[in-house]
This record gives structure tokens, C-alpha cells and sequence, in this order.
């Protein structure tokens, strides 16, 4: 980190400042030049409140060179990380299709999905349970009922199953969910995270709406700095200017993640276009740009989904979709 | 609402739609055109799930006309309500200015900074226990500490006081709390909108960063709809490419929400800045624009605070503020 | 087109209205419900000012139906255009990539560069003469000069050439140019656009920095009615809040336009992401996604580029690129 | 300018740059850390080409210290400028309202709305000629006839008139203009910008809809590069994610730009939301904001204007708003 003080500011100033750094442990770099003093920190800049300093009278501005984010920065972990997801990894070379319904509504339609995913190649199944909804008007998801569902289907087809919470204290509803997702909405809910930092459950973490790929990491180290190392990132679209998307997917956090972080990045096409008819080119290009895995939205019966039906896929369009991702999978830029 | 279909949909499939609405309660007026046919609902739309209509097959496009807020819409409720706040009132003509530290610290800073701003007209304290940081390693607020300091600040003022929740499990300890802050970046936390719609509380609810109005106003109905009606909105600047400031302070926000709700709408110029120096300027014209009231950062030694000191005034700063404000109040145009 | 009437609205008035609209040419469908008057437009409505109607006293709102943009629409014109590039033909199926250097320097750079990028597989080259730079004070292209080197390379290669115009009154100088292209902070330089529509050169036309799919294809709709209908557009990237990328690559919108336009779409990751190592993988990306080229900025000497080297590939990069496409390609879903 | 090299550079290319920095006449100061070498650029770094020197292999970032404008820098003016306006002055201290159409439709509907808005107190008379439309198809003004029937309206009040330019060519139209508009769609249209350099006409540059103050004050800088120091700055509202408003109006942007530099601030209300019913509030608070001026559309028959008619005010809530202005003016936060 690199403090460049002020023109002309009082040495006694300087002292008490350079007295507190030193006092929290950093050794100092002075450098003082025609009209402007620089003070180089050394030592772990991440535990700074960069804010605090740029706020001190005596200072112009502040200015990072190491990234905010420890746990989860690939300069202290070069390898991919691995995660395990009931048995089924993702990460350092294994790719993973996550699928399923937006929303579980009945056993007969989350089982028949499962199956069909499973045999198209998913190697995991994904629905919602609690539904975060913009309006307290709309479905809100089954609740419990929709997890034990889940579980069903989980003994059935043997793949393993991924839900969103909403809350910590649901936490023990979700004891035989492998991968707990937090939603965009809940990416700064650092209260929940926080509690997901003390599990050891996996977290697939979204990207908020109009969050910068920085914030996702540091939601990240959240969790990590509980000591929960198992988190798998998610792009899912951010809020743009553009009406015929619902979302804009930003398919370059892909590559720029997989520069700055260990952890494994999955792309969500579905959420990210909203529009069955964009999901299998965007699916086909997040693989290639190098993602470790996708979640697609997969509904026996779109028209009559419970919610998101619009931007589904049937079972017969995503069994397409995996045949497409075999193809240009070996391709990838990684 | 109005339902557009699709050219050439079946004439079955229209059948199922009809009576799937009538069956849920809705009266219907049908139109058929030379292309299309259009659907109008008659009854409460807002709780209809627009996007399910919008995902049928034979659906071209859905446009609501009604909003989609109902306890908050100024339709159904035509003066302006009146919050009362500990003993303080707002909205309805009475004007608030909440002022306190970003966080609490010590005993001294936050009775010192109490009745300086009481001194200078603020009818609320403000002050944060818990802090919602970008970054773990951040500081994070004194937390029950600091809900003891906010009270024997009243109980030395006699202001009510106001300050953040993150979570729901903490509410036992806000008891002594008059105002619970619901913060940007927890707009959407539907999970702890519910809860506090449980309490009878009066919660003053801030505009997410990138969220928008009709965003914030659904937010609001979660808090109503559990029968909670003690809603105050917020507006705290919304992220744009601007860099010059923190965020940009949409003041347009206060008469848009005047006119669409009955709700009081207060102002925060100091987060919605990120500067002190502009904080006058746009206090001023919030209040000119219509404001139920504002909040303003006050820290006794802005440069030490331990968070957001770039943005506090000094009582001296507050004290002119309070004074200008004095002045314009008058010509506010509401 | 439909308008919808707000309540209780006088009968005088809505006479006055559909007098207005018959005499426009429009056939009407109107509708009485209960509470609102719905009116449906007949015929060509792309010619209709959606603000006016919505600004009448008497209209609650309009939503169209058609899109706006007549020419460029490929509900009007089913099959792929395919574009003439100086003997090169893009759309189609004709997959064609255009490189070179962000700036025309010298003879050497450009010849060497155009020679590299054609034995790689390019189809084109590409080079600034003209700059747009935000600081008067930064290099600005070498204008004329620059002009002459790109067709000595054109000379000396048979590569096509494509480069920028800032203003109608340079068009005289861009006889021997193939492709002009308008940047993205021209792409509504209404003056511009027409006037190049009265050309029938080729037009390269950038999406602008914050605009959307629709306000694209109305600018290529601005080119079109003045008779050109050689438009290629291309997708740049669009402001947002991320800072690890320059612009945000909007990959969906390869799949949006083709969807709703036949013009060719190529994508310019060197812009899009601002970063070398970001361009391989965008590159294959959209090729996935379905484009119908590529533009990829290439220099001989990235580190002592005049102007934007920090996203230059080197010869070396380029011709891996180029492999990776020819390895995508045939999986490109369109 | 403060450039901070990587880990560890070879001696030789820092030789290299050091020697092309002091051959470009900058004095430097350099200071080795343990790890980072900084280099100070001391001179005018305006000229610097900043993305240049951030491409090139050894440097790891560069930071301005210095803003990189120059002519509009208070720095180096500090005085307001005080902008003639055919006689008519703005700035440091000289409050002027704009008001008129925003098109030119006939000769009565200009002069009438001159003389009610000269009555009501408006300084100078605005009314567009050349009108930017989205579509190649909407009404896009009266163009000469629209010039003259404003010279006419001139006449017959004088009040000075005010109106939009779209190509350099039409400037010998322009003649009896006395300030020329820059619309947000030209913001940075440079060929325009440098031409209007080259005049003495007063320019009123109105900010881009997704672009930053910074980059407006760099567009200001270009005409005044050329000589023309007589720009008026404008703040019209910026693209953002909200719906209930046409654009969000940045009132921050008054004492922003205030600090920043000595030209003249003014504010366009009615562009800025789009809607008549929120033009008064805006208007005033930006008037106790700071600004030095606003521009107001004034339509003698607003429901029938050609275009923009749902954002006009009629004479009569023209003449109640320049009374609201008049009250606060004396309370102006300068």
C-alpha cells in the first residue's frame, strides 16, 4: 500500500502517523520528494482499513498494490482449488453441469427432472426451495417440503443437490444438502455469511447485481476467514443498461477470476440472459472462456413452471445443450 | 394488467389461460383484434406473479398498470402518514434531521456528539454497532457494546436513537432501540424484511445501490405486509460511473416517492456524497425538493473516526448545516 | 402499437386522437373495458413518435409490439446479409477476422504487422488514422499519413482495409478505405450516420458505451434509410461498475442481434476487455456464441504502442488465436 | 504523476524510460523500496499519455495526482469565469434561467413562449432547431426555418438565444445563435468540439448520459484548447438503473464541478427527469445546490409540443417556479 501525504503538511502530523503504522506491526518505506511525501507499507495490507487512512487530513490518497483478499488470492495458492460436492468434484480440471428447476414444485416433476439430467449428463441437480421474490406477493418456494423433495430425488438418481439459503438460522434444514448456494441478493449479507464461514458445508456464492468481481471475492473471504475454504464462485449476470436480457452475463469474470483466485468459477446462463433461446450459446461460450462448471435451468414442463419458466430449458433442449458442451469443452481456455 | 397474446395462439390454450385467471379470482376483459388478443384483469394484480404470465407460451407480453405496491401506495392511503419515532414524529409536515457517528466508539464520543447535535436542532441520534463492511478484516462496530453506549446517550439527551440491524437474531438487543436501520446493502434480506414486518418497530429502510424505486417500495411492502406500517425510506445515492463522488445522490428519489407512497422519505447526504464538503449543499436541496428529513454523519474528530471520517462533519459543520436548513425549509416544495 | 387510455378520460378528446391517428394512415382496433380504452394500431408504426403519444394529456401508456427499426429487422428480410468488404464477404457463414494495430505508426509497423495478421489467417486489416481520445493533450492518429500507410499495406498485402472516421467532411479521404468504422462515441452522431448513408460504403458501427441492443440497431437503421444497407455492427463492451476489465463484453448480444437483425455481427474483445490476456478466451467466446468475425488489435511492439498496447496482442498471440478459432468454429451455435 | 514499477524490473528498461520521461522534459524523483521502484513525474502532466506509460511491461500502475485538465482547472483560475451571453452575463454571481421549447414549431408558438417566459423573469430563450432523435424516423426539427423563426423571437423580446448544433458544417448557420448547445450525444464528438474551439461563440456543453465529470471536463477542455474559453457546463441527468424517472439528475455535479473548475454550472430539470411534476423541486433544488443557471422547457401547449411534451411546463407553472427560484436564490450554498 502507498500513502501519498499532502503538500505541505506538518511534521508532527506525519510522526503520529507513521508512529500508529509501525504501532500496528508494518514496516515503512519513507520517500520524500519536491512537493509530496510517499509512505510505503510493508506487510500484510489486507488487515488495513484503506478507508480510515484516506480519510486522515494529512493525506492525498491511497493507493493498493496488493489485492484486499488473502484467503482466497491465487498468489498464495497456485494451484486450482478442488472442491468436493457430495462426492462429486469441481475445480483443477473437472468440470460439472449443475441442473434443475428454478423452483421445486412437486416429487413427480424434481424426480423426473433428475433423472433426465443425470442421464444427460449433469453431475448435479439443482432447485429452489426458498425463493428470494422481489414481491412478498409472489411464490416464495415449499419451504422445508421443497428440500425434503430434494432429498428424494437425491436418493433416487445419486446426484448429489444444490439449494439456496436465505437465513442462518435454516441452516440445520439443510443438513443433507451438499452445495448451499447464496443468492445474488445475499451477497453482502455478511451476517450469513459469516455463519457459512463456521460450516464446512460447500457454498456456491453468486455475484451480486451491480457488484464489482473484488466485492465477490471479499464476500468470499468472508466465509474463509471462518475457515470454510470450500466455495465455489458464480456469474450470473449483472444489471445493465440492456432491456432485451435480463441480466448482462459477464463471461470475462471468468478468465479474470481464474487470474486472481484458486477457487472454481461456474457461469449460470439461465439467470444471466434469462431467455431459453440465449442459454445454450452462452453455456457453449462460458465453457470455452475456461468456467469449471455451469448451472442451467431445466424444467419438464417450462410454460407451467412456477417461476422463471421463461428463460428454462426442456429436458430434450438441455441434452442438446451437454452434447454442444463435450464438443468444445476440450477446446477451453484455461 | 394487461396480457398481450401471442399472434395465432390456440384457441385452447387461451381457454386454459381464462379460466386458470377467473379461477384465481379475477375478472376478465377480452378484446379481440385483427392480430392479437388482449387480456384485461380486473381486481388486485399486486398479487399477481407477472413473470409466470409472461413465461406462458402464448404470451406476447404482460404490462402491469397498477403498481405492484399496495400497503405503501399512496392510492389507497392519500395523506402523507406519520411515523412516530420514540417519542419524535415524522412525515405528515414534521421535519427530522437524525445526526450521530457512523459508528460508535467510546462512551465520551457518542454523548459529546449527542448533545452537540441536539444543541443544534437534531430531533434523532444516530450511531452504528454494527457495520456492514466490504472487507472481514475491516472494523466491524462495537455491537452490544455499542447498543449500551446509544443508550445511555438518550437516557443523557433524551434523543431517540437509530441504528443498523444486520440480522434478525439480533433483535433482542434492540429493544431500547427506537429507529432500526435496515442498510443498502440488506434492501433486499427478504428474510429479515419479514421479521421486522413481525415487530411493531419503526424501520427506516435504505435504497439497495443499484436498486430502483418500485425496488425499494416492494421492500417496504414486505416490512407492511406482516403488518409492520412504521416504514421510512431512504435515499443514500445509487452507484453510477461517476468517481468524484461515492455514490450519486438521486434526489429526484424524494418527490417520485412523495407522489407514489404515503411513507416519509428522508435523506442521506453524507453516504450518498462520501464527502463532507458537499454535504450542506445537498442537504439543503433535499430539503428544498421535499424531504420528510435527513440523516447526517457528526463526528467530534472526523479524522479519527474509525470508519467513513472522509464523509462526517464537525458540530461546527452540523450547527450551519442546521441553520441553512432553517432557512430553505420554508420554500420546500411538497 | 398499443395505447392505453387513463380513466374516465372525455369523449371529445378521444375523438380528437383517433381522428389524428386515422389521418396518420393507421387502421385502429379500439377496445372499451371497464375502466380503460385500449387502442391498437394497424400498419407501419415504426414511423410513429412513441414520446408524442405518450406525452397526450389523455394517454395513460404505449408499448409497442414491433420493433422499432425497419430496415435492419429480420422479420423483414429472413436470410443472413452478407456484406461486401473490398472483395472479402462477411455474414452469412463468412466468418472473417480483422487485425492490426490500434494506431497506424510507421510503414514498417504496419506492412509488418499486416503481412503477420494475413499469414495467420485475418482477412482484414485494421489501423487507426483518426484517434478518439478523451484529452485533447493524447496522440490523435496521424490523420491523412496514417491513411496513405494503410493502403500501401493494402497494397502489399491484398488485405482490405478498416479504419475509423470522425467526421463527414473527412469522407473524401477515405476513398480507398473498405469498411469505415464509426467508434462507440459516435454511434449516435445522428449528422454522421446520414451521412454515410448516403454512401454505399461498408460501415463498421460500433455499439456506444452505455447503449442498448435497440438504440444500435436504430443508429444502423439512420445508415440503412439513406439506402446503405452495408452495415456490420459490432459489440465493443459497455461501461459498468467492474474496474478488473475495461469495458464488460456483452456476449449476448451476438445471439440477441442475430436474432433480430440479418446484418453481420462481430465482436472486438482487444476493446471489450482492455487486456491481452482476456482476448484468446473472449475471442473463442464468441466465436461459440455465433459472431460472424472478430476484430483483435496487434502490434509488433505491444509495450511501445502509440496507443492502447496495454490489450495488443503480439504476432505470436495473434496466430494462436487464429487456431483456436479455426478449432471452435465449426461448434459455433447459430 | 506517480508511476510504481513491478518486482523486479531489469535495470536497463527503467534506464529507458527514465531517459524518454526526461526527454519529454519531465523532472523526476525516484524512490527504490524493498520491493517497488516509484518514479515522480514532476512538470505538466496533462500531456502525459497516461494509458501509454501504464501499457508499457515494467509498470505495475500509474496515478495522476494532478487532475489532467488544464484551461478549466480552478487550480490555475481561481476566480469564477463570468460567460457572456449576447450581452447577457453567467457566472460568479449572475443566476440566469434558460426557458423555452424544446422544439421550434411556428412562429407564434416561439415568440409567444418568449415573451411569457421573459415576463416570468428568464434570462435568455432556448428552442432546438436540429434535433437528436433515437430513430431515423421521428421529427427532427425545422432546421433553418427553425434558426430563423428563433432570430425572430429574438427580435421581438431580446432575449439571446440558445440551441442546439449537430455538425460543424451548419456553423455558418449559427450566426445570430448566441450560445450554441453541445448535446449529451456529442459530449464527446471531439472533430465538433475542436471546430467550436476555434470560434468565440459561448458553448453550453451538456454531460453524456453515462459519462463522468471528469471526462466532461476534458471535452470542455478540447474547445478550450482551441482558444474558446467561453463554455458553460450542463448537467442533464445521467443513464441509471431507475424507470420512474427519464434520467437520474446528478445534483451532486453542481459543487462538484464547482470545486473542480471556474466555468459556469448550469442545470436542465426537464431533461434531467422527464417529467413535468418533478421540474419545480429539481429546479430549486438545484438552484440552492450552487448552480449558476437553469435551463427549463417551456411549451405554450405542452400536450401538443412535437417532442418532449410530457417534460414541458405551460407559461403558468413556468412563472410559479421562477418565483420558487427567486425565494431560495439568496440561500444558495456558493
Amino acid at each position: 500500500m502507498i500513502i501519498l501525504l499532502k503538500d505541505k503538511v506538518n511534521e508532527n502530523q506525519v510522526k503520529n502517523l507513521t508512529n500508529w503504522l509501525e504501532g500496528n506491526g508494518f514496516g515503512l518505506h519513507i520517500s520524500k520528494g519536491q512537493n509530496h511525501t510517499i509512505i510505503g507499507l510493508i506487510g500484510d495490507t489486507s488487515r488495513v482499513d484503506m478507508d480510515l487512512i484516506a480519510s486522515l487530513d494529512i493525506v492525498e490518497t491511497v493507493k493498493r498494490i496488493q489485492e484486499p483478499f488473502k484467503s482466497a488470492n491465487r498468489k498464495f495458492h497456485e494451484d486450482d482449488s478442488v472442491i468436493d460436492c457430495g462426492g462429486v468434484k469441481i475445480g483443477g480440471g473437472n468440470f460439472q453441469i449443475i441442473a434443475g428447476p428454478c423452483s421445486v414444485e412437486t416429487r413427480d416433476q424434481i424426480i423426473d427432472v433428475a433423472r433426465a439430467v443425470k442421464a444427460s449428463g449433469a453431475g448435479m441437480l439443482r432447485g429452489g426451495a426458498f425463493k428470494p421474490r422481489t414481491s412478498p406477493y409472489a411464490f416464495q418456494g415449499l419451504h422445508e417440503k421443497g428440500l425434503e423433495l430434494l432429498s428424494e430425488a437425491k436418493k433416487a438418481t445419486g446426484l448429489p443437490i444444490v439449494t439456496e439459503i436465505m437465513e442462518a438460522n435454516h441452516l440445520p434444514l439443510f443438513e443433507d444438502v451438499d452445495v448451499i448456494q447464496v443468492g445474488a441478493r445475499n451477497m453482502q449479507n455478511f451476517e450469513l455469511l459469516k455463519e457459512l464461514g463456521q460450516t464446512r458445508k460447500t457454498i456456491l456464492l453468486k455475484r451480486g447485481l451491480a457488484n464489482t468481481l473484488e466485492e465477490l471475492l471479499m464476500s468470499a473471504e468472508y466465509i474463509m476467514a471462518g475457515g470454510n475454504n470450500n466455495v465455489i464462485l458464480c456469474e450470473r449476470g449483472i444489471r445493465t443498461f440492456e432491456t432485451y436480457t435480463r441480466n448482462t452475463l459477464d463471461l470475462s469474470a471468468v478468465p479474470v477470476l481464474r487470474r486472481l483466485t484458486h477457487l472454481p468459477v461456474v457461469v449460470d446462463p439461465s439467470h444471466g440472459t434469462g431467455h431459453a433461446y440465449l442459454v445454450q450459446s452462452m453455456a457453449m461460450a462460458a465453457t470455452v472462456a475456461g468456467a469449471d462448471g455451469l448451472i442451467i435451468e431445466v424444467h419438464n414442463d417450462p410454460p407451467h413452471a412456477l417461476c422463471d419458466g421463461k428463460q428454462s430449458l426442456t429436458p430434450e433442449q438441455f441434452d442438446a445443450l451437454a452434447k454442444g458442451i463435450r464438443n468444445v469443452l476440450p477446446f477451453a481456455v484455461r
